[in-house]
């Protein structure tokens, strides 16, 4: 029986200091405000204690709307409905691969033993190609494209689908691939923060032709649960650092090889070597805005992405395709295992 | 026969008004530096006079590699013959989604009596799920995904392929969907110049730190040539107008049902109405980088999109399914005729 439908929506984030109390002992902060309600509620597979913190939006219009078309999922909660389909998801997972995203549930699957012979995981989205979705149990699994555009529109349509559907205590964990600085390929990087093209700690848009700015925060608390889930696994090395979100994998990352380069490796490598410094230790394309998004709207998020290179000894990815497949499937055995620890599982 | 193989990769670029006069006499102007050769080339299906353009590189660098791993194309110059594969190319295709794609390829080859009953055309990209590509004779079509950074790694890519491959006299084309500012829906806009959200004509990125701005033009002759091409097919309306490319699909475009959102009606309102003012009739999230990456390396580039809303009057996309599909098959037909008026076969 999942109560958390039953909660009013009006009853949302209030009160940081009493959701990160009272949501301790099962190993969950809620990075924003929360309002905790006195009811307690069970699922089949895993329990939380009194208190909820509730999926919000921060746009007041979204509740007036009598139809919310989520174009760009090719959902809408005049067609479909949200609480009974997503209502007990706990666990969100994003990453830009469409395939992968379907990998990281069948090994989810596995893992939380809801896989059964034969069954295959329906992509939710099936009416569009421009993102995929699969659940299992409490895990939705959403593929993001590549870059912040790409990244901010199924956030916007992903934030709403949990809004709708009541969901509440979310985790959303974005997993992915990126370029690494100073480490070992196949090395796992836990976002501490996510800076920008100049290692500022901000993600900034324009908004009716006016530059906003906002931070990128992640759950700190979050991060040391992952770290120690790394540790239990043993499996890979794995680092807390920071990441460095840029608009570009060529030119915007110091790129030597893109169709358009105008400087020198020694201008690339003075670059890498600063980013190094400020702290950063791996470089992707989606982790400011996930920040950013997330903390706006009340989710505690997180990163995980695993280096696929070295970026201080070369641009091009020349590892083998056995190679890289495994580095790729390491956030998926951290995050999975995480996950499993969650629900009392491991 | 195809002698565009045998030209020296050196002969690159150098003479702009020679190759504006020397592509005149078919119709083609190149819009950035072309070096003019004395050589004439026909293939089987269509022939260019005594001109051409090379597709050139803004990168010194990637002529000295021993190998390029185009990694998101999931295809390397050491395991693929891009010169045999690629090198009759002439016109290129590229849309946000892989199945759009798909059925442009599909179209085309009926249209120029291409097809063969029971051939399917296959994804060259199979390797990956980054991006989809499909050729049919001279004529290439490839996703980009959604907004800037999306749309640019594929350009990277695809520019070094048709580099590699020694095309020349390339036509590259973007036929995608927009949100209109005053038009009708389902209204087609041939581009006169991408703007960013301060309606200015520049896409600024940030490399190596440092703020670098390029401008976004594009190829005049190609916008007069498509507008008589729809006029000749007298389907559907279609305009010229500046098209406004933003880094995000809601707060980014004045939407007020994104899941954050701090304006009013009156705000969005303005800020379109202004937009129309300067001669905005579209909004989309890749034009930008498509004009300033094209223009760079000498490619003749044009964007045509139909609008799926009148943003005056809304934010959701709310026409029937059948109604969107329709319109999204506009900017194809119309480029699809291009094609073949260029090629002699309408």
């Amino acid at each position: 029986m999942v109560l958390g439908h039953l909660i009013p929506r009006a009853w949302q984030c209030h009160s940081p200091a009493m959701c990160r109390t009272h949501l301790a002992d099962i190993g969950h902060s809620c990075d924003d405000g929360c309002h905790w309600t006195l009811m307690f509620y069970k699922t089949s597979t895993f329990s939380f204690s009194n208190s909820d913190c509730l999926v919000r939006l921060s746009n007041p219009n979204v509740a007036t709307m009598k139809e919310d078309v989520l174009y760009h999922f090719s959902l809408s909660t005049s067609t479909h409905d949200f609480p009974a389909m997503f209502g007990d998801v706990k666990f969100v997972c994003v990453g830009g691969s469409p395939s992968r995203m379907k990998s990281f549930i069948k090994y989810v699957a596995e893992e939380l033993g809801f896989d059964r012979p034969g069954v295959d995981y329906p992509n939710i989205c099936a009416g569009t190609d421009r993102y995929a979705m699969y659940k299992v149990g409490p895990v939705l699994s959403v593929s993001h494209g590549m870059g912040i555009p790409s990244i901010a529109i199924m956030l916007h349509e992903l934030i709403k689908l949990l809004y709708h559907a009541r969901c509440s205590n979310i985790t959303i964990i974005r997993i992915g691939t990126s370029g690494g600085i100073g480490l070992e390929p196949g090395s796992v990087v836990i976002t501490r923060q996510a800076v920008d093209a100049c290692f500022k700690p901000e993600f900034e848009q324009i908004v009716l032709g006016k530059r906003v700015v906002r931070s990128t925060d992640l759950d700190k608390q979050l991060v040391q649960k992952l770290l120690q889930c790394s540790t239990d696994l043993s499996e890979f090395t794995t680092v807390v650092g920071n990441t460095m979100c840029t608009l570009d994998f060529y030119e915007g990352q110091g790129r030597l090889d893109g169709a358009l380069c105008s400087y020198t490796e020694q201008d690339k490598q003075a670059y890498l070597r600063a980013a190094y410094a400020a702290g950063i230790r791996n470089i992707e394309m989606e982790s400011s805005v996930f920040a950013a998004m997330c903390s706006e709207c009340g989710l505690r998020a997180a990163v995980v992405c695993v280096t696929l290179l070295n970026r201080l000894d070369g641009d091009q990815i020349l590892s083998p395709h056995d190679v890289l497949t495994e580095y790729q499937k390491r956030p998926q055995r951290l995050v999975g295992y995480f996950i499993k620890k969650s629900l009392g599982k491991a």
